[in-house]
């Protein structure tokens, strides 16, 4: 038995996410996509296991999973064959063997998600599934003295999903930093995980207070109380650039 | 009457190019769509002229056109307007007034092209549409020094696709410089013309030289024959970046 790990850049605009959502049932997961394109490929049944979930029309440069299998198949062969087959908005960008006990949720230090907004009075068709277009101009510095404030290790309940409140909702958030070039401004973030929503809602604080909304961050994480914090960003502006292990 | 210059973004991928081209009938091009979007503002027959065509799939930072109106519309407001009416992967970028006598086609001074090179083993999913994915190494200081030789006026006719053999083929090429960026190389041409193919056309012929094949420039320019040259690369890789007028 060998185990395999996958190095995934997808464009999530036509997929209900990674995994199959509840909610949605009409367009395929990638994960799924994947799954079925590896049965073809080494002609035994494959269970995928992705670093976690991405949302509907969340991009990854930098998605991780792994599978196990009998087969003996070359690693480059194999991504070669499943590039091949795969549509092509989902690409794999690496594969690699890994010990047997390596998991891809499991074994995860780090993630690094970007939220990307474009900042500029008229929208852009090239950018158009890839960036959150947001025309009214942003004050970058408050936006990171308040990003300042969510570091280290908080309660970000204000920051979950509404819906998920029942988990302990305990992270650990290593670096936050809000950059721009030319019209687009990144917010990068990396945790030692991710709460539902979380960079979504991060960044559509901090866009409420680079507009000028006095929110004050330290009240929020005391607060624990999804309702307190700004809106949820697009998830076209969000991409996972990274996943980083033990 | 009014002479309005348009500054327009788009995407070419779903679209039969910028003008109808007699081969294609089953997508719209895109002059059309925005043609039909200003009568549709502006309640008049509206005949937009573009600085040139682009191919199907070829895609624009900033193409330009202008077209004659009766209407006092603020220019602001005819932008918002058509950009709340266009599909997503057409924006115009910016509109301004311009002198009556002023024409996109007849009064360019020079024009932009970029190609994009992606050049590593495996494809991008999220620049699939937007970069032509090369797996093969290439070298760069031979594509610019076969470049250098392009430089200044010349008759292309090796450059232009074979069916279109009887105009005029002499053109004048101020810059052409191959650079990389990561992943990417970008072969960018700046020239007062270009005829139909010629920038896919060079690139081809570049990344043959790129990949070793001796190819002599100077003797495939005086060839004037478009079989000598190399393949046309595909029209995913190519932009128009910039119009420039007197």
């Amino acid at each position: 038995m060998r185990n395999l790990k996958l190095e995934i850049e997808y464009d999530g605009t036509n997929y209900c996410g990674w995994q199959v959502q509840t909610r949605e049932k009409s367009r395929p997961s990638i994960q799924e996509i994947i799954e079925k394109t590896l049965r073809k490929i080494l002609q035994e049944k494959i269970k995928l296991i992705g670093s976690g979930r991405t949302d509907a029309g969340v991009h990854a440069r930098a998605q991780v999973a792994n599978f196990k299998t009998r087969s003996s198949i070359p690693k480059e062969k194999l991504q070669r064959a499943l590039n091949g087959l795969l549509p092509g908005d989902i690409v794999i960008t690496g594969a690699e063997e890994v010990p047997l006990d390596f998991h891809s949720r499991f074994d995860v230090k780090t993630k690094v998600y970007r939220y990307t907004i474009l900042s500029r009075s008229y929208p852009s068709a090239l950018l158009r599934n890839m960036a959150y277009f947001y025309p009214y101009s942003l004050d970058l510095k408050l936006m990171q003295k308040a990003g300042n404030l969510l570091l280290g290790k908080h309660n970000f309940k204000s920051f979950q999903a509404s819906d998920k409140k029942k988990r302990l909702a305990v992270r650990t958030i290593k670096r936050l930093k809000v950059t721009k070039d030319k019209d687009l401004i990144y917010i990068d973030i990396e945790a030692n995980g991710f709460l539902y929503n979380m960079v979504r809602n991060i960044s559509g604080t901090l866009i409420e207070i680079g507009r000028g909304k006095p929110l004050d961050i330290r009240k929020l994480l005391v607060a624990e109380d999804r309702t307190k914090a700004g809106p949820t960003a697009p998830a076209k502006g969000l991409s996972l650039l990274a996943v980083r292990y033990k």
